[in-house]
């Protein structure tokens, strides 16, 4: 695999769904413009964070104004779009659902957040199991800039997830996610980094900028971490692309240097994805 | 359970056996003193940090000069002391192990490093394997002042075992560790932050100060973490001990907060003790 360059727009999403699409599609083409490879997006980007604004705004795959758009400008510009996550209807359900792009405008892969949203902080409280189901399924898949995993926000915090996405040989993590001023300072970098850490891989989050807002502000401070752990760019609370070349060459010199994964004990733990 | 203090000792390690343990005598007799209800040393708190070093100063447990004074000094000051870490010889192996110590003065709990540390960064090689060999198993015990686990420094990296120490109800873990001046600003502090994050438990990391030696630098930086994953006290990289109060209702609360713990998708993922 050779070095690619990814784009991270962390952008304003305001309340009105076909203005959020138009302006992905703008910072999509500025990315692109600046040759990026990989473009990516925030979670529920085209919507406010908000349980009633989920359910205005969710749309089915199949007859759906955000994906046909997105669809059309990835096979336009001919990058990967990860086009952050959207409020998916299925039957009469609703899920918090990240989508992978290809070049030539086709939907090669979909990850259902796994993990439902439900804190009660202090200083905040939300959620999302009073309208979102959650998915099933880690998703991986395999792509010629290298093996791309999927996973949303909260996602974050469940580290067993991440071993399997690991065990699928996965090069990359993009995470759309949007923490909030209660939870970004204290564990967003630190939940990042640790996660790059512990599976020596690449992991890019990308965040709805902090906007002032009457539903949910997000955190921001969208992220690129290497597999060392270090932080390749990263953007603060306002509206910005950050952009990095990633070299898949890295991911085995780390996992050479500090070789956890050979030095892991499985005869004494295995963590098994137990789905029936 | 009641909040109490924990006191870190983080110590200058010499090559000189007898003079280690006095000097840790006094660290502890100081932190006593100053009212700390437990007390903990670094790893290989009474050798320097040397595959040769470690056959040299390895003990038997049943004929310790180090374990006698460990466990007549924590009687006498009534404290719980983790003793750091040791190289115990047990038949014709060498362990580095781990002991917590009760205000009487038994050894109530001892842990083998699971994981040895075999690196080779392009600053930084070490192989534990040439002279040590692994332990096999999680080590949680009940005290009066709550579950302690115990690991030893690069079993932090490794987060099933965490996920298991956390199933075993641990309140607080006790890491002996040195890292070094490569992996020490890489990892150190994030690693133990996560660790608490994930898991909603205190981490106590007690590391040899940052002296310089022909053998092995360590990082220093001996950390109290609570379960938020804020750094309650952190020492620099010289001699130093650092105190804080912990109290365990932090962890219901935290709990409560963000219930990762609740939320976590046992249908779909499970990390399993396998060991036969």
């Amino acid at each position: 695999m050779k070095e690619f360059k990814i784009a991270s727009c962390q952008m304003d999403v305001v309340d009105d769904k076909n203005r959020n699409i138009h302006h992905a599609i703008e910072l999509i083409k500025r990315a692109s413009s600046n040759n990026a490879d990989i473009i990516t997006l925030p979670e529920m980007f085209n919507t406010p964070y908000d349980n009633n604004k989920f359910i205005e705004n969710a749309e089915d795959e199949e007859a759906s104004p955000t994906l046909d758009a997105m669809c059309q400008v990835a096979g336009k510009e001919e990058i990967y779009l990860q086009c952050g996550s959207i409020a998916e209807v299925d039957d009469d359900k609703i899920y918090n659902t990240a989508y992978l792009i290809s070049p030539d405008g086709e939907i090669i892969a979909k990850h259902r957040k796994m993990h439902l949203f439900d804190i009660d902080c202090d200083t905040m409280k939300f959620t999302e199991s009073d309208t979102l189901s959650a998915g099933d399924n880690i998703t991986t898949v395999k792509t010629h800039l290298g093996r791309i995993s999927l996973a949303i926000c909260y996602d974050v915090r469940f580290n067993q997830m991440w071993t399997l996405m690991n065990e699928n040989e996965t090069d990359i993590v993009l995470l759309p996610g949007a923490f909030n001023k209660t939870t970004g300072p204290l564990h967003w970098e630190t939940l990042l980094r640790a996660r790059a850490i512990d599976n020596q891989f690449f992991v890019v989050a990308t965040s709805p900028s902090q906007l002032d807002n009457p539903y949910y502000v997000a955190w921001g401070h969208s992220m690129i971490v290497d597999p060392w752990g270090n932080i390749l760019a990263n953007a603060k609370s306002s509206e910005e692309i950050i952009y990095s070349d990633l070299n898949p060459d890295l991911i085995t010199s780390v996992r050479e240097q500090i070789p956890i994964l050979k030095n892991k004990r499985d005869d004494i733990y295995q963590t098994k994805y137990v789905k029936k």
